[in-house]
């Protein structure tokens, strides 16, 4: 098995990158390397890619206009710049509604303000499937929030937040929404230009893209403050000379996610179900993680009770599989996640919650090859803990 | 001379991606293109080619530590970082001490931080040299500065300030000290590990490396405040999944820029000298802008009088040649450069202003084919100008 070519399942870490963006970026780098503000024609080849890729970005998101689309250095600048703008353009406004599941880039952040500026947040709980507290949003809201931040899809669970009618609550208390989207974007059909979403953030990595590049939403007529200031570059929103190769190759790999969005949700979903389907069939006392109704197609999160999960992905890492844990970001820490911790999953489980992301490249020998091998890991590492004739037990009990 | 291989003078806005640099990024999007984050095996080759950067940049700082080095988007993002870390970390310092010719992504956010949080901003001065004040410098310092931001090397003039000294004077004063050195490093030598330089910005393109990539180099023990927080990544100094094809070429960008030190302090310098020389000999009514004791070796900025300078850029662009009227940042502006005005430029000199910038890969051909092109095109626009006769007469009265 170790002889076969390696697996993976973590497509919600990161995505190889495309051999078609790879392609589309080179000449950036070997030709085309001059700087988009110069005014001589070194610069002009840059330029009218930049112009190409922010087509292609907007048509992705189902945005009005290329410039709502400000690129930035990836999905955690995103993010910063979008909560900051907001604060920054209603300074009397002293109150952050976000959810308990966001990715640390934005929780981090949002309670460090909480520390250092005083600022009263407004975290919103999840039920045990991952579904949002929505008379606790609604209750929320009020002319005093600056921002309400709430994710499009968990990169945990892969469940997706009603978004759109989130944006609209909002909206009626005229307050900016911002979603982390990092994981729906390329994942599931969006059409911003029809929805109250003021900002939105996206990565270049997690949609066959490269790393370091990302882009940011921003709404025509949103009052907007930078983060990064000099240089006229993206219409004054981000200063900074353009990563012209990496924004080119989010453009491409926008335009190829565009055209497999229906392959998403229909191959990759097929096959997610079936490695789904089959573990549960063939690993006792193990559930899935998050809302059966609306999630991702490409994410299923198993949580095995009594074993832990780290201990599963470093025995399928020797067989040539690679999947997670949970959160690449939160990834070598020794707390649960806050995930799982959020939607009231017992310790038990939730160190035993192993997250397989499949992506377009994903095939169904590749999916057998996991189903062969997963059941005999668990039962190994169960059958060397001390606890797992207790937890099995105790499992069944509580079935 | 259309037909002719094109001419690039403009290596301060961007240069040319180094081919090595090319080949070593390459595998970092096709094979390597794992989550360093990760743990498994797809993570692990990013991950030590990270490291292997990390000491590559490190070596041509001259910095003691590899773990000092914090990879960036780029200058623009270090320079927020650095400022941004020292207010945070000393809330109660309510002044800051910069230059006049600062980079605009320095200016525009102190300045910002000034309207809109009331810091007391030390704006020094430059005399007709675009020498710093050192007295008006050391006057400001004081234990109200939470940061003093010097560039080491002026983007438009190449003037060199004496960093060194610089940051020593504010040490005595335990100010923190953060040089923008963007457009020194790789161009002349430096050794920070014996320095009292606490910051330092670099960016990955304008050393033949790509774009959307550079670096902060953090002395060790210095507090530190991170700009975007969230994954652990960069030891929790800048969280956010690293553009590991970026900071690959950087690493390899920064092994070259040291190997070819040598090279630009007497190969370049030889060439732009050669230029500089030529073009005084053979165009009248022009000068040198900035420091001729204590310049980059690549950069001769000089004004020509009575004529604008983006109409020689534009008749140079015709015959293949390009080069800048100053900063790419500030490309467009009708404004006269904040450099030569800080330094007292008159505006029909300063509005002349053409910055010719070389790299290891300009040739003496090239050279020489300048200044065949440069004295005709600069006749011609003055010919063309209803003020050069009188013009002509006053400059030389005033010579």
């Amino acid at each position: 098995m170790n002889a076969a070519s390696p697996i993976y399942l973590d497509n919600n870490a990161t995505t190889r990158v495309d051999p078609r963006v790879v392609a589309e970026m080179l000449p950036l780098f070997t030709e085309h390397w001059g700087n988009p503000s110069s005014l001589h024609r070194f610069g002009e080849a840059a330029g009218e890619r930049l112009r190409a890729a922010r087509g292609q970005v907007r048509a992705l998101l189902g945005a009005a206009q290329d410039s709502e689309i400000v690129f930035t250095s990836g999905g955690t600048e995103s993010n910063a710049t979008a909560i900051l703008s907001a604060l920054e353009a209603a300074p009397r406004r002293r109150e952050i509604v976000i959810s308990r599941v966001e990715h640390p880039s934005v929780l981090s952040l949002v309670h460090h303000l909480e520390r250092t500026a005083g600022y009263r947040v407004h975290t919103i709980g999840v039920d045990r499937l991952g579904r949002l507290d929505l008379a606790a949003y609604e209750a929320a809201l009020s002319p005093n929030v600056a921002v309400a931040s709430i994710m499009w899809a968990n990169n945990e669970t892969g469940t997706v937040f009603p978004v759109e009618m989130l944006a609209g609550m909002a909206r009626r208390h005229a307050i900016p929404f911002h979603s982390d989207a990092v994981q729906a974007v390329g994942k599931i059909p969006l059409r911003l230009a029809g929805s109250a979403v003021d900002m939105l953030s996206l990565s270049g990595h997690k949609l066959h893209g490269p790393k370091g590049v990302g882009a940011l939403y921003v709404r025509r007529g949103l009052e907007f403050q930078p983060l990064f200031r000099g240089g006229h570059q993206e219409r004054g929103r981000r200063a900074g000379t353009e990563n012209t190769a990496g924004i080119v190759g989010l453009g491409k790999a926008a335009e190829l996610a565009l055209a497999n969005l229906g392959d998403a949700n229909t191959r990759v979903r097929a096959l997610r179900d079936r490695l789904e389907q089959g573990i549960l069939r063939l690993v006792p006392d193990c559930f899935v993680a998050g809302d059966p109704e609306a999630r991702l197609p490409n994410t299923s999160t198993l949580a095995f009770e009594f074993v832990e999960g780290e201990a599963i992905l470093l025995m399928l890492n020797r067989q040539g599989i690679a999947a997670s844990s949970g959160s690449a970001c939160t990834s070598g820490s020794p707390e649960p996640s806050h995930v799982m911790t959020a939607m009231g999953v017992t310790f038990t489980a939730a160190y035993g919650a192993v997250r397989f992301s499949l992506s377009r490249y994903t095939t169904e020998a590749e999916v057998d090859r996991v189903l062969d091998a997963l059941p005999g890991v668990v039962a190994r590492q169960r059958g060397a803990s001390p606890y797992w004739r207790e937890g099995d037990t105790a499992a069944r009990a509580m079935a």
